[in-house]
């Protein structure tokens, strides 16, 4: 097997990464790589402890699509053990544990969802129990009495919840163990993660060394910030891009961020070539260019990249009819609705129509508009996946729904 | 089966006894016990790491046996799994682990040691390795998921290293939890133990409430102190009496211990009744005892114990042989002597001769004894077991011999 020279394989690698533990590492396997024509062994670890990813998951799976297209083999590890402990990464208390049962159903739609992004010809999936589970009481003596219980609290999540008096259970020290037994089982060269699993990544590479092998070298991707621009990207913090979003939810939740984010976004989440990253980043710093023309490029690519584009096409129709449709004042009240209220219910609710029936009674006058489109039926309801629309009232109500 | 009254079996479980937590429960156990005429299921764990016993270790054995005698079931638990870990009680750094094999052979030579105090016919052993060797990693975690960090740090031990950073392997951690699944395997309903055994003892407490068990009530001994009086008994700080001496040997070191022990060695290493202990209380308190009187009596009662009383009466012969033995003065030279050494070498050794010639002239001469009997051979060396004695060489030369 061919492989490109050490220096373009490192530009690629480099792009939008946080660290690369130790470089100097890197370089030699690359050499030993390419001299042997042989791949590096690429871990991820996955959790399924989210059914649902977002952009923000998506963009360590992208710099393993990186290595893939460099041609190294792939190898996603399904944590169904280690879900079963729960990663206390970046925790500030004890996670819930999963069945092995939840953590399969789980995994299982995290590869559909990580196949979006990946070359799905070039990969293996593992699930972690197949030798985690084989080890006894025994084995896992021995594996706890090769890491120190203060070398352990070292770890910041560790140390702030120690220090706060906040219960750290003894089985979350297993997590990284356990976690790092995996890179020692498949001899990995090479381990990503997010920059919350530096300490984890690190335990696998202090494991392998233990267990007598050629440590793994750590590359750790920035967590990209959501939406809100105030913290990760997190699905319980609702302010996430999911990878399952339809083209309308995706687009309009990226037109929602602010214009610090724009960078960002376009290197970690739409993941765009150096060149290209340069353009943006002369475009940006024009006085005369409009950042939501840049938003708009952004979204498109964003919808384009996880359906098509004329998805995106269609997307970006469908936003500009909601939002610059004529009439409907800039600031007006925004509510989020369950999936099963009817638009009449939302109206209600939201005390926009004073009672149900002088709400039934404007529905029969014509006077009720969904985007722009007449509401008939009292019981009428957006389809799942609208993203956001407003109804329009009589002449002066408004309100914008958007999808819970 | 038929039990004695709760007040008479406390006034035997009471004796010698450390601490009783919670006393209230175990009044209820015993209750319960003489109502469904069934034995409380009594724990000891026995840590495989020490090959010799000495009267310290027997302390709780002795208790171990108030419990038989009062008609309930001991159960010995022979920690080789456990042993694998290495207790960390009261230890400043890791233990060194064993084998299971060490530990196999190490606990032969415990339970024939312990069959001295034990009723023999009423004692059941297991070994934990039964079913701690078929817990698997998910069982582990399971386990240790009961049990915080902090909580753990607590321990005296713990605490200790950890604030003066010496190191604590993860899998010491693992030795509490794991002896505590002990007393949820055996629903123990009491657990005995050294002082330094109460955390781990409370631990095993804990578990059984998690495992939805009647928690154990746990009974402490003391920690009797060594010979010199300054530590605890241990074969390390050579300030033992081993349940494996020889007569003369359990004789002398008792002889050795200083007046302060006294009360102590007969409440915990003779284990008398609380009648003949009031009559030592008296007897010490009188000042026209001395207490030169009550060690010989101590030092039989002992030796009677272990061996028989006429090996007693014996080892009194020959201490007196030794040490009344008239022309010896008070203040002589003592020498710890190898088991292989020759008398002739300890002379030359310590220099009691001038040289190996003027030794070998003088045994010719008729002008060496050992303990009074003349030493005619040049190669003679006292039987192993003999404890200590004294060599006269000439008139005036003396030199006190021990045993290492």
């Amino acid at each position: 097997m061919k492989f490109e020279s050490v220096e373009k394989q490192l530009a690629l690698i480099r792009r939008g990464v946080e660290e690369i533990i130790p470089e100097v590492e890197l370089i030699q396997k690359l050499e030993q790589s390419i001299k042997n024509e042989q791949p590096l062994i690429i871990k991820l670890g996955c959790d399924p402890s989210y059914p649902d990813l977002h952009i923000g998951h998506a963009v360590v799976l992208r710099k393993m699509r990186h290595f893939q297209d460099l041609g190294h083999q792939a190898v996603l590890v399904i944590g169904d053990f280690t879900g079963m402990i729960g990663d206390p990464s970046g925790r500030n208390k004890t996670r819930p544990q999963l069945t092995l049962e939840e953590t399969h159903k789980n995994a299982e739609s995290y590869l559909d969802q990580a196949k979006k992004i990946l070359d799905i010809n070039k990969f293996k999936t593992v699930y972690n129990s197949t030798w985690l589970d084989s080890m006894s009481f025994g084995d896992v003596v021995r594996l706890t009495s090769k890491y120190t219980v203060a070398r352990m609290l070292e770890r910041d999540d560790f140390t702030k919840r120690y220090k706060s008096e906040m219960p750290i259970s003894i089985h979350e020290f297993l997590y990284p163990l356990a976690q790092g037994m995996d890179s020692v089982h498949l001899h990995a060269d090479v381990e990503l993660g997010g920059t919350d699993q530096k300490f984890n990544l690190l335990v696998g590479r202090d494991l392998q060394r233990e267990y007598d092998q050629d440590p793994q070298v750590i590359v750790t991707t920035p967590l990209l910030e959501g939406i809100d621009g105030n913290d990760k990207m997190s699905k319980s913090l609702e302010n996430y891009i999911g990878l399952n979003d339809t083209p309308e939810q995706m687009y309009g939740k990226t037109m929602s961020i602010s214009d610090d984010l724009l960078e960002r976004y376009y290197l970690l989440g739409a993941d765009v070539e150096v060149k290209t990253m340069e353009e943006i980043e002369r475009e940006l710093a024009d006085p005369n260019t409009n950042p939501r023309d840049l938003k708009r490029k952004l979204a498109r690519r964003l919808v384009s990249m996880y359906h098509n584009e004329s998805d995106a096409k269609e997307a970006e129709a469908h936003f500009d009819r909601i939002h610059l449709h004529k009439g409907i004042p800039d600031e007006i009240d925004i509510y989020h609705k369950n999936e099963n209220e009817t638009i009449l219910d939302s109206l209600c609710t939201t005390a926009t129509v004073s009672s149900r029936s002088e709400g039934r009674r404007l529905i029969k006058q014509n006077a009720v508009k969904w985007i722009g489109e007449l509401v008939t039926d009292p019981l009428f309801k957006p389809e799942p996946g609208f993203g956001e629309g407003v109804v329009k009232v009589g002449k002066r109500r408004f309100l914008k729904i958007i999808e819970k």
